[in-house]
């Protein structure tokens, strides 16, 4: 009886998921396949799609729904599913509906304003248009934090991170900074003295794809559910009974590519695994941002970029683009993982790139808590740079503090979702080779079946069935925590 | 001031223009793009949709808008406007709701069955499903012509040719039929001592579709607002800023995918060229069917396979295919107006066509009238094929009355429109050539604007201004007679 209390929860949350469907598929489309003439009427017709997703979620109905749900008496896993549902539902009404269009505003202006104002290294003119977003992300951190006890950061995050607190980001990321700068010196040091053959194209796309997709194969990726396609930006699209990944090919470089088919296809398994019968409800995703990066990390960096899975690919890499001596199984592994120090986060290695997430986690986490202001911004990101990346970026707005579209978009909160993601897949594979102590010889074998069984048991099927601590915690044994990352790094890049 | 009456009715047709574009996009996907597990969740969003879409047309508000406006004092171009809005609206509410459902299941239980029993000859199996349906039929037709004076079958043929009237059908097939079966034998006798060489394949299909891409641009086709893909189904999709047209690619034969490219281009070119101010509305869109079909038709049969078009896309076969005999452009020109007497109407060729429809309208018409029932198809169906193109089916359903969806998907009064369409065609080019002496030798010399200008100040850029009546007479001097047709092909088809 208890469940037919969700019921008609239920019926508004599948509709909901149906006009998702159609939403996805439409801004597939708009990155992948449409030309650019269709661009106006397409954004009209997202736009009021949007518009009813929106009506959809404030259904002046919803909260009579939701007291009677919660009343009831449900079952653990229905109690999951309501809790996802409410916490999709207060993320759209808790807000002041002029506050959200005020955000809406400004962020569109400042992300514009900024496409050319970044070129232009034009910081006085970016500046007045930031101050407003972050003046409007501020108001809601503050009215969310009001609301539910958070830190005001954390109710910002709560977006992309459920659930996690900003002492545990501080935590692990205070813990990173003891030893990350330190570690990227050495490493640095070592690998000057190593010899590393470069590979030498073109490499013609189409001999790039053939190899993305056979890589794609052998990581189970399902070609019955998904597809493989081109765009200016990567990204895993689509829905979870069929994924869209894109990539795009340069054909000086097959590494870019290859790498990011790889990543992408981890974000595509943990979705075309979910399981089928809650897809339509909030508990049948994807846990979190941090979550799902740690599937694409999981691929692309504990898997992909190890030796043993050099050694199981290079013979396709041969077969693909070719045989030459930069394809050599142990040099593609050191060319896989060359360490340098750069101003650019999504350029970034491995190694360096926690210290691109720290810095912007720190900057972010004051300036939302008002300890800081805009204009410190500049003069906090060059110092910060020195520091943890001994790298002087003074005066160059364009590749430092101007360079991510996160902030002038309004997105506060996000960015350590990334190295969140790097730390949890450490620390899945920290466990996998504990029960595999075969691990790397089976990868090399071509049996990737100890990784792919275990994230599939462990996360894959689980969805948002647990919190993320919770979730992280049954596959792992214990909470999120640094030292697996910092031993998976230490392993990786101290010869 | 009076405009401003329709301002209410224009939002709510935006917003169904919004939602159907979304499902113009998705269905493209769904044929072009999506790997076969994405099926069923695709067709729930999709039914989400049309479920939207229909609750839009059916908001109880909307009747007493359409009285108010049509007390207001309207500009012509406003009236028109409310008229098409009228029309789009009384097509989803002029029934009653549990005849649509039952006509809805009768058709998706028919066409389902007719799938497998086409392919197994099962015409007692097949026969109650389409009883069934054709039952339906007639209580639509009844219940339409009960409101609106029409005849039963020109009724349902409304949805289709908007204001067609089935005695002025009647009167042009009836004039078609003294002279084609005649023609057709004349025409073939001739043929057989025509020599034609064929060409030989393979045409590798990134070769075929290098072809057909340049031939679309000749053609005018606007890459930066529509593409080109392949699905099962030929069919031109999309929106008219993003026109999606699709073909499918045969290795052994390279004409069929190059005709079908270049009428899916034409109706792709009405698409493009409506006026971009109205496309919201119902009156910015395509005219009917049969206009459209005109617009496929004017670009296939009266252009492309006309000697001068060969002279001009002889050279481009050559350099896309490589050179041999065939490839002649009077070679060309007799390859591609060979005339076959056949069982099946979408493998006909342009002469023996009007025959396949004709006989159709024929039996469609006395079905829905009540004159004959289902049973009696199949002689029927043997003695008209044997009286208008002299060819025997009897006995054989899979290729006679069984080879069409139209019928088992409740589609009666669709197939005239095929035929109007080339009528329609005909008639333009009578015009075009009127005004333009010299055209055979522009086309061939690659000047196709006498054509294309025509055609877009007379046709595309009218969108549904007119009713099809109005917009032929405006555009040839005359209303739609048989007459041009016959001539069109007498002078084509007897050297």
């Amino acid at each position: 009886m208890s469940t037919a209390t969700l019921a008609p929860l239920n019926a508004t949350f599948k509709r909901l998921h149906h006009f998702s469907h159609l939403a996805s598929i439409a801004s597939w489309d708009q990155a992948a396949m449409m030309p650019t003439k269709g661009n106006e009427a397409r954004a009209a017709a997202m736009a009021e799609l949007q518009v009813l997703m929106h009506q959809t979620l404030t259904d002046p109905k919803l909260p009579a729904l939701f007291e009677a749900a919660a009343d009831a008496d449900l079952s653990d896993t229905d109690r999951a599913s309501l809790a996802e549902m409410r916490r999709e539902w207060a993320l759209v009404n808790r807000l002041p509906q002029d506050l959200v269009e005020a955000q809406s505003l400004a962020a569109a202006r400042c992300e514009h304003a900024w496409r050319s104002q970044r070129k232009a290294n034009d910081w006085q003119g970016f500046a007045p248009n930031l101050r407003e977003v972050v003046k409007l992300a501020r108001q809601e951190a503050r009215f969310l934090a009001d609301a539910t006890g958070a830190t005001p950061y954390e109710a910002l995050m709560d977006k992309f991170e459920p659930g996690m607190r900003e002492s545990a980001i501080t935590a692990l990321f205070g813990d990173v900074k003891t030893w990350l700068p330190g570690l990227i010196a050495q490493v640095m040091e070592q690998q000057q003295t190593q010899t590393v053959v470069s590979a030498s194209g073109p490499f013609p796309v189409e001999r790039q794809r053939a190899l993305g997709v056979e890589i794609m194969g052998l990581l189970g990726f399902d070609f019955d559910a998904g597809r493989l396609d081109i765009s200016m930006h990567p990204f895993c699209g689509g829905v979870p009974q069929d994924v869209r990944i894109t990539t795009r090919y340069n054909e000086a470089a097959f590494a870019p590519s290859l790498m990011g088919i790889i990543h992408e296809t981890g974000h595509a398994r943990y979705e075309q695994r979910l399981p089928r019968d809650t897809l339509h409800l909030p508990v049948g995703r994807a846990r979190s941002m941090g979550v799902h990066e740690s599937q694409s990390l999981s691929f692309e960096m504990q898997l992909a970029r190890s030796p043993a899975f050099m050694q199981l690919i290079a013979p396709l890499i041969k077969k693909h683009l070719g045989d030459q001596p930069a394809f050599d199984a142990d040099n593609l592994a050191r060319l896989f993982t060359r360490v340098k120090r750069g101003f650019i986060r999504v350029d970034a290695d491995e190694l360096t790139y926690p210290a691109h997430v720290i810095l912007r986690f720190e900057i972010e986490r004051a300036l939302i808590a008002g300890e800081i202001e805009v204009d410190d911004i500049p003069a906090l990101w060059a110092e910060k740079m020195r520091d943890y990346l001994g790298v002087d970026v003074a005066g160059n707005f364009e590749n430092g503090c101007m360079q991510d579209i996160h902030w002038p978009a309004g997105m506060f909160g996000y960015f350590p979702s990334y190295t969140l993601g790097a730390m949890y897949a450490a620390q899945y594979f920290a466990t996998i080779r504990q029960q595999h102590p075969d691990l790397d010889a089976r990868i090399a074998s071509g049996d990737l079946s100890p990784v792919m069984n275990w994230l599939d048991a462990n996360i894959w099927s689980q969805a948002s069935r647990w919190s993320t601590d919770e979730l992280v915690t049954r596959a792992t044994g214990e909470p999120l925590n640094a030292s697996h990352f910092r031993r998976h790094l230490e392993l990786r890049y101290l010869a």
